[in-house]
């Protein structure tokens, strides 16, 4: 199966309790990217950047199995760039500076070859230019998985509802479904954004693990405890990257294998936030993820047998 | 097996955003020992009340098997009685009064016929207390677990650390757990708390579940999402006494019983939350209990072989 990856190409300056970085590569759909290329050979990236970007980057990209051929590269622009600080409890930032540049008159130009991908995902991006996407298809992909955040809430309410009105999963973190559901409790809000489009929620919750809503189910996905987050930047991307990866990989969208995606999903962003950046995403081995996998089943799997479980 | 559960019989007065209720039975050992008699028969439970405590309390604590022949009633004395109010969140409340009556010169008195229980809950209370009961059983428990919090961090803290060298299990709140050990990371905080005495560690972490520690392994129990947490009281107590009921009643303190344990405590707890005070606790059936665990399998349990999991 192949999958079709929209979303911002970045640089990122950080700066976190552990140290700092100059510019590094960043971007929700780089990250998202990233961690589906351990599932799947087929990534079409649509993105922008300008002549700022390095060509190391591209070919990074390229030699994760990831197709660059519609990462637009504006001749005279500069490449999206944000810079940001963490404080200790890593649950909250501020956004330092942030520099639209070439993003501001991005028009996501989906190639004739890409049409038969089945698996979208919308990384986090302007929900007017995520629905443009969705349109831009001339055939419904099988799964749309949409990710976003508070921003476009405060700044665009209306294009993001009537985006939701088109996707299948919608992944945001605990604070953005309380925000766009106007309820505290998780499970409400839930039950409030599945009614404006999506028939699945993730509500990733950082350190505490992400939700997976379908209907009345629900299911949850631990995060690892980590002796320490060196840089949260991009775990939700790759948490969302890993999801739609796993489920393009194994082309099979019932609930017990989004629980599993879920779960791989939670694998990568664990991986994530031990470097800054893509780091450690981008040297990756395929043992290092069977390894923690055990160590996800090792943190959560109980053998209670209901008869004679008292 | 038996218990000996040791702590505090309350009055608590509750505000919470739902509503508020004029004293009703709280305390850390009332919650202690009516999550614990779900599994076992024969529960001593040492604490002291006044003679304002009425006599229905001690009646139904009876009717659940709890051995109320070492409660103290002290005459021409008052319940230790606390008032407290919630906010919207839940996570943070405030004290509005606290008054200690009773237990300012509690004795805990340890009936000879106590003395073979093999399983002993020290409930919150007093770590130079707690001390004095683990001194005055002249047979070692086979178990002791310790629930304290971070009042006794403010105001004993070497008192309280002699106590944690005498204990085998510490269950505290994740806010605890940094206070005591001056580490954020919850694994590095595990990892020196340990070190001061128990061999495992619970950290509840309130609607993220909770976590158990022992040498290197860690196991995660989550909570239940719920659509309300009516009132969060006594839900920490409920937890630890969940654990240590189905300790006692399986007789087996094995790291793999002790996960099943905390999948029990966290479904204790799930149901106390429901209602005010001890009200859920008091009136729940069997059959409850062996729903909720169906809905804790069917939130965390997922199906990855790691031969062909990719």
């Amino acid at each position: 199966m192949s999958l079709l990856a929209v979303g911002t190409v970045a640089f990122d300056a950080l700066e976190t309790p552990f140290g700092k970085t100059d510019k590094i590569l960043g971007g929700s759909a780089t990250y998202s990217s990233l961690a589906a290329s351990n599932y799947i050979d087929r990534i079409e990236l649509v993105s922008v950047v300008g002549e700022d970007f390095p060509e190391a980057y591209i070919q990074m990209l390229q030699e994760h199995g990831i197709n660059t051929s519609a990462l637009q590269i504006k001749h005279g622009e500069k490449t999206f760039s944000w810079s940001g600080k963490y404080h200790h409890d890593m649950n909250t930032r501020d956004t330092l500076d942030t520099q639209l540049n070439v993003l501001e008159k991005f028009d996501p130009i989906i190639p004739d070859q890409y049409q038969d991908c089945n698996y979208l995902m919308l990384a986090n991006l302007s929900p007017k230019l995520q629905r443009k996407v969705i349109q831009r298809m001339r055939k419904k992909p099988k799964l749309i998985v949409m990710d976003t955040m508070n921003f476009w809430m405060d700044m665009m309410p209306d294009e993001l509802k009537e985006t939701l009105k088109l996707v299948n999963v919608l992944s945001v973190n605990d604070e953005e479904a309380r925000q766009l559901s106007g309820e505290y409790s998780l499970v409400k809000a839930a039950q409030k954004i599945m009614k404006m489009g999506p028939d699945y929620l993730v509500i990733k919750k950082g350190e505490h693990g992400a939700l997976l809503f379908h209907e009345s189910e629900v299911f949850f996905a631990p995060a690892l405890p980590l002796e320490e987050v060196f840089d949260p930047t991009g775990a939700g991307d790759t948490f969302a990257g890993g999801f739609i990866g796993y489920l393009a990989a194994t082309d099979d969208i019932s609930f017990g294998n989004m629980k599993r995606a879920l779960i791989h999903g939670s694998v990568l962003a664990s991986f994530c936030v031990e470097k800054f950046g893509t780091e450690r995403l981008v040297n990756l081995r395929q043992e290092e993820i069977e390894g923690r996998l055990q160590q996800f089943i090792d943190l959560v799997q109980f053998d209670i047998v209901l008869e004679d479980s008292l």
